[in-house]
């Protein structure tokens, strides 16, 4: 018996992991799984005029129960080192989300590239699934940074063990984690967001780190710091929506705003105590970005900076868990892939309740006290504020 | 042993359901399938200019051999208590059918709530799905209550046990049931139809009733009465096309028909006998709705009446099963999803034949004589009548 | 013991198969597998205007990274004699590719018929999957006869089990073969391509056979002659563009080219000598179809024709493959369904190398030299001659 241990050396091994490889059915391969949400924006709204388009298109007047994701996956393990995920979002039209392999170095599984359409490594809420985000909607201040969160990328990961099994911790928690983005990863992107064609030879270049601290009480603490920057270029303007370049000779120019190139980059950094059973999250950024100006009628390079803070909780009851929270957001800077890189002033307040009687369901209850200024060579000067309750049900397959 | 299944308590039995649920594989709670629809309506055309736009747009000139329909459907358990369903079409582009949730109130399945998109329980044939339907499209007097026969919901249903077993019967049967909508059904849905938002802040509002009857030599009679009721908000208009309402200062005004509201409301009644191996079926309906007037080429609520009734036999022999069926259908009202409201008056037979040579095959052949009369903006004065014959084929994964 | 085998007489037998079938789980039934192809086509470009639209709408002036491809595939045997394939893209947008039936008429599978939108049989290469092409994309001469190799049809097969043996030795030894098409075809289709209703009252015609002949050494050669014929209705048309009838008089006449019709047919031949190590593959065909004239701002139907021929090895290093290869094609003739019947000449070469690390990836580098005429109303004068690198990168799930 011992011998027969012995003999199974690493050929014999690697022989028979192959054997198991390639008997496997398609069914063991690839995992089809998913999510539903729908929702209801109609209650208690005190102004119907305020939208709020990039967090949820049904916003503003009442437009009954709508979908607002409705995703199928495909992900597996195509090679002991080769992971591979598919996300489609069929809520009305079909739009792909995530097509993208992993490619890793290590058996441990330390060190990957990731190329496809993936999440751009930047701000925590943004990598956090809407499947696990316990605020309806993503913040401002750095869902400004890219629509969809996603872009056409190659971005090499690594992730200590150690790190890996606090991130695991989190997960069989159920504490709302992002997943595992890497305590360190570095990539370069197209910069034009997710399923839209690059519009110059440049990449966007990323960074970001994370260290997930564990004390000996249990408690989680994450530290996060990341930053990106490159060219972007905007195509979305209302008629007649200039900028102003230095040309060959040296002279400003006031040009076509649609097709122009604008600097677009951002640092920020986030903190999170999981809640065991408070936390708090908080994430900050700046940044420099294409921004609407509403004196001139042109897109100028402005700064931009915002942040939000959220105090929450995770209560369990018998099956079910209960996550309270109140945040409060505040975003100053553009929208670069909005109408005319729009230009934003946030100050919101969100409180509310998530609410998971099973596995397989959630249901959120969360009131809006939102004060909005957003402006576009179309609408110049709009500032709108406003309440209401949001619903949202969930069930997870 | 007899101690041991006294211990066997609820508790424990509740533990090792748990057990049982969590240890399940991806495709042990999600279930994939379909169905594809290829057509040819091509055959002995009388009248190329005889098209009928809900039933199939390839229907009017010959446009050779197309799908009408390619489902595919995710289903399952995800929970004792939650069922999930979700069906698209991808025959040309992808288009969402349903997507809804049945949260269950009691073990027996007696009681559920269900949300999300599905079929509004109005129709005996609008709920059949179309993998079961013998006639190749559904009636107009019905259809044209719900274009794709969905709506955003929340409906409450409650079927009896012993009707349940009934249901069951007819499905094991292939007797072509429509599939348990409750035996009582009560609920709202947004009212503006499937994958289109709300227009108003109020809901439509829907309460149906079935009572399944066998007799004791196994025949089964199912009689239905169901209505609706809610205000309809016209946005597909030509140029030009105008209501009449009275204004704030009680005056007649006429309007733009465009986005202005209008009563919406059915009550009907059906009666299946199914299949052993004769059947009878019939359907009723009358209402008011938008209506285009081409005397005035303005849209006004106008009565709506309509009914179909269809004999029908079920001839099995060895793995083979046959269809012979033969329908007559009237309908005189509008079509409120249609453009203007489109008038119709439709006096048409079917007779035909499916064949069903295994359980994954259908062929259907039904011959048509088609009177339609149906007038909008465009077309203010338009009456086609033509013979022809259709052919389906049908596969089911 | 042996009694019982007697027993086991045909009747059993069937019905021990029928319950095997009836007791399957739909994943038993249904394998959904496909592959993602991601590519790169800015790497050392010479000339920014080289667009070729068929092959990739990605390739001319750097536009990223992008998807080529993103397919999932549903297939199985929904009866011993019945076997259904769907295919989808969702790389962008949705868009159907397959979704056939085959009809088995025996139990070794020799004649089938096959019902629905799948690749019509002419040409070799148009008929090899992408996923298994070595090349990136498929060469002008007989792509130009099928916009995605597609049409609606009926075609019956036939392959006898000696040349399915071949068949599948090719599969079984990654020898990149096209499938099983049939040693002989024979079949209709609609003649408008792929997910576009039929504008005639005909179908085309397709006739097609193969003899894959291997040798005592096991080196195969295949020897493919094909012909179709029809009429083709040119819908996509620039402003002004007219072509010339025989009217009812006997007359020419000048009339708007957009919905006229025009002879479409061809008729090629193909050889492959499958790569044990070396391999080559070419093919040729001659036809006539409509092709614009920019001297008369006319489409004609015109003489067209062209072929290729590639050299190709396939070595393989432990678990790796590698396909080195060298293609030469030239086109002389139009492409139907680009704008105007776009008039082109080819004159390419490609020289490259995919390799294979594992069976669930591959890498493909190719540099091409082309030299392109491609003029249509819009750009009755236009020729473009450019080298550059394409990448891809392949996951197969």
């Amino acid at each position: 018996q011992y011998l027969k241990d012995e003999s199974f050396n690493n050929k014999s091994y690697e022989k028979a992991e192959k054997n198991i490889v390639e008997n496997r059915k398609w069914y063991d391969i690839i995992k089809i799984n998913g999510y539903i949400q729908a929702r209801y924006n109609g209650l208690f709204e005190t102004n119907p005029d305020l939208a709020v388009e990039q967090a949820d298109k049904n916003w503003g007047k009442d437009k009954g129960i709508s979908f607002r994701r409705i995703r199928v996956k495909l992900s597996g393990w195509l090679h002991p080192k080769v992971y591979m995920y598919v996300q489609g979002d069929f809520a009305s039209e079909f739009s792909l989300k995530d097509a993208y392999g992993d490619f890793y170095a290590d058996n441990e599984k330390k060190l990957w590239l990731r190329v496809g359409q993936s999440k751009v490594p930047y701000g925590f809420e943004n990598m956090q699934s809407s499947q696990h985000r316990i605020v309806l909607d993503r913040n401002d201040p750095f869902n400004s940074a890219l629509k969809n969160e996603r872009d056409m990328m190659a971005v090499a990961y690594y992730t200590p063990v150690k790190f890996r099994k606090v991130y695991d911790y989190l997960k069989r928690n159920n504490l709302k984690h992002s997943g595992n983005y890497g305590a360190f990863g570095l990539g370069v992107f197209n910069g034009q967001t997710a399923n839209t064609p690059d519009e110059n030879d440049e990449m966007h270049i990323v960074a970001r780190t994370s260290y997930p601290l564990m004390l000996p009480n249990k408690q989680v603490f994450e530290f996060i710091l990341q930053a990106y920057s490159g060219n972007y270029v905007v195509t979305n303007t209302s008629e007649g929506v200039k900028t102003t370049i230095i040309n060959n000779e040296g002279h400003e120019e006031l040009i076509d705003a649609n097709g122009a190139e604008f600097e677009d980059s951002r640092i920020g950094a986030g903190v999170i105590w999981y809640p065991q059973p408070f936390g708090l999250q908080a994430e900050y950024n700046i940044g420099r970005g294409p921004e609407y100006d509403p004196s001139t009628n042109t897109i100028k390079v402005q700064d931009l900076h915002g942040g939000y803070i959220m105090a929450m909780g995770k209560i369990d009851y018998r099956e079910h868990s209960f996550f309270p929270f109140i945040r409060y957001q505040f975003y100053d800077g553009g929208k670069k892939f909005e109408l005319d890189a729009r230009s934003y002033t946030v100050d919101d307040w969100e409180i509310g309740l998530e609410w998971q009687p099973m596995d397989a369901m959630e249901v959120t209850a969360m009131y809006v006290i939102a004060d909005r200024r957003y402006e576009d060579g179309e609408l110049p000067e709009n500032e709108e504020s406003g309440n209401l309750l949001r619903l949202q049900m969930q069930l997870n397959f």
